[in-house]
């Protein structure tokens, strides 16, 4: 996919002071919100409970009794809901209001999701970013704020001092808007990983009286001495990208036996291992297959499909 | 599990250059070895596959012909092998060789392991300590590198300077021998959560033409400034120790949505989300009850069986 449409009228880029909607005051919608207030950004809110807006209403914002009022006043208008379902209940009925305005949505949802919603928007005469916060909203503003952004490169660039408030490291990724919600899932698995597994490891250690408080002095060291060094570096990533899986550090096998050990605990003490049974059998089929010395990354070429594709 | 023996001798402390004797020469027992020799230890070797014992050799090391053979060349016997097993298999006929001698094992397995193995060596008049290794073998003999030890407390103490050639972040955690490796499967389950939730965002992008490496700088930022604040902290230690799980960060609707994401999106993309389906579960359930406004890592009160057991 590239250019999304042809627009008649040249881009307008949003300039120091002006107005922005902001549509969705939940946790994250609010501190959107606040930040193009301290950006002196005269800003409208809207959200469904309207009791939401009270605290930026305090700090300048201005509160739109309507959602069609809220997409009147502004040339740009940014979207933070629930999911892109809540979105097209609430915009579908306003693609005459919406036309010719510029709709920046950082709600999340599929790659398709983004892509449907940005062929909605060329119909209605809108223009559309697609973008995915990968910040908390006690981020937002900051400089190492990671936002992501797709769509229309010139319509970026134009609204780009705008979209800066809200994060340092604003990144513009493709002309393909469902980039940004695929970079955002990629993220957000890691993050779910990585906490089932933190959730997990609690629990273990609270059957023997061992607090989360306790064993956190530990954990910090594993994540920077070990699970940064393995997962995060650029060797970690070329592995992966060249497929070579041999290996001095730690093998198949070790990891398979250990993984079976923490199964195994888990059952004794009671505690639910059954989201590791797919690594485990993964392992197990590699052993089998005859892979037991290589590097476990090599779990990689069954689990990506372009890989499995590959050999097929 | 208080003191496991009263013993007749007094501990003699392992000096700057007594002799050890490593059994069990892969990845990582080549490492322990190489440290030992590398701290002017006389070290005397063996492993099952004699010649991965050649490049030790050559640093210095003496090759036993036989395990009996490595077992006598020492007061302090390191065996760092597969599985718990693979050791019973090893020195349960070397009982009598054993007695009178120190054994620290750092091989991986289930708490309950250790504490069999060390009623074991009670039996046989061995002196035990039960450690773990939370370092690959290249961060052997590092300052940071972790590992914990187990057991009778003054035997640690006795060969600590032994010990901190291994690793200088060398912790005794507990007179019960199983503890040291319930903290080693606790940090491993951190690990492999993040390594599934790489190994899967790796393979959405790569359904995009986009590489690990490519992706490398923003799960790097991704770890900095997003995952590390939200599960290696202290504050996030105490939420779950408190059990308060009130949000202004994120709740569980939106990860509940956001996981529904990741599996549809990963289902169009033809990758396995079979993993994440508990974790979702789990949410979905919450959400149900009413907790929907919550942190998530309210999950903490069903997985941990402490808290499960504490409401029934
Ligand atoms: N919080 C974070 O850390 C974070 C980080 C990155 C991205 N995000 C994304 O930002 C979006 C919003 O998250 P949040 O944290 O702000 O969630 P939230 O606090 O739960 O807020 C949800 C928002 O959606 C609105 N909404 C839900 N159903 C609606 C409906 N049927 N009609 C009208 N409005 C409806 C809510 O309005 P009411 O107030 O009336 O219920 C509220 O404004 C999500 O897509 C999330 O994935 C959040
Ligand atoms: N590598 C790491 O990063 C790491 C980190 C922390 C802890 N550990 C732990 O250290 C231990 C060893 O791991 P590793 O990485 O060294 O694994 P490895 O390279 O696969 O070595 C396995 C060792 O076990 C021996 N072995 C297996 N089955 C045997 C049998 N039936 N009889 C005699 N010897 C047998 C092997 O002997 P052969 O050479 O004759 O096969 C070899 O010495 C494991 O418990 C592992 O969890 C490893």
């Amino acid at each position: 996919m590239s250019r999304l449409s042809d627009r008649d009228e040249a881009i307008t880029m949003s300039n120091d002071r002006s107005p922005v909607t902001v549509i969705g005051l939940g946790l994250m919608g609010k501190a959107l919100a606040a930040a193009f207030l301290k950006g002196s950004h005269s800003t409208t809110v809207w959200n469904r409970s309207a009791g939401k807006a009270d605290d930026l209403v305090d700090l300048g914002a201005v509160r739109a009794e309507t959602i069609s009022e809220a997409v009147s006043a502004s040339k740009v208008v940014v979207v933070c809901l629930s999911t892109y379902e809540v979105m097209d209940e609430l915009l579908a009925p306003l693609g005459n209001e919406l036309s010719g305005r510029v709709l920046i949505n950082l709600t999340n949802g599929t790659p398709d999701d983004a892509r449907k919603t940005a062929k909605w928007a060329i119909d209605c005469g809108v223009d559309y970013l697609d973008g995915a916060i990968m910040a908390v909203p006690q981020m937002i503003g900051a400089s190492d704020a990671l936002l992501f952004y797709g769509g229309q490169q010139d319509l970026f660039q134009a609204h780009e001092p705008l979209l800066k408030l809200l994060g340092g490291n604003t990144t513009y990724l493709s002309d393909d808007p469902g980039v940004p919600m695929l970079y955002n899932l990629a993220l957000l698995t890691i993050l779910y990983g990585t906490g089932e597994g933190m959730l997990h490891a609690q629990a273990m250690l609270s059957t023997a009286n061992i607090s989360a408080t306790q064993f956190q002095p530990y954990a910090a060291a594993w994540f920077n001495n070990v699970i940064l060094p393995l997962f995060s570096s650029l060797d970690a990533a070329r592995e992966v990208d060249e497929g070579d899986y041999a290996t001095e550090v730690s093998n198949i096998n070790t990891n398979r036996l250990a993984l079976g050990h923490i199964i195994k605990a888990s059952e004794e003490l009671d505690i639910s291992a059954k989201w590791l049974a797919p690594n485990k059998a993964l392992l197990d089929q590699m052993v089998n297959d005859g892979y037991g010395e290589d590097s476990p990354f090599r779990a990689f070429e069954t689990i990506s499909p372009v890989r499995r594709n590959k050999r097929s």
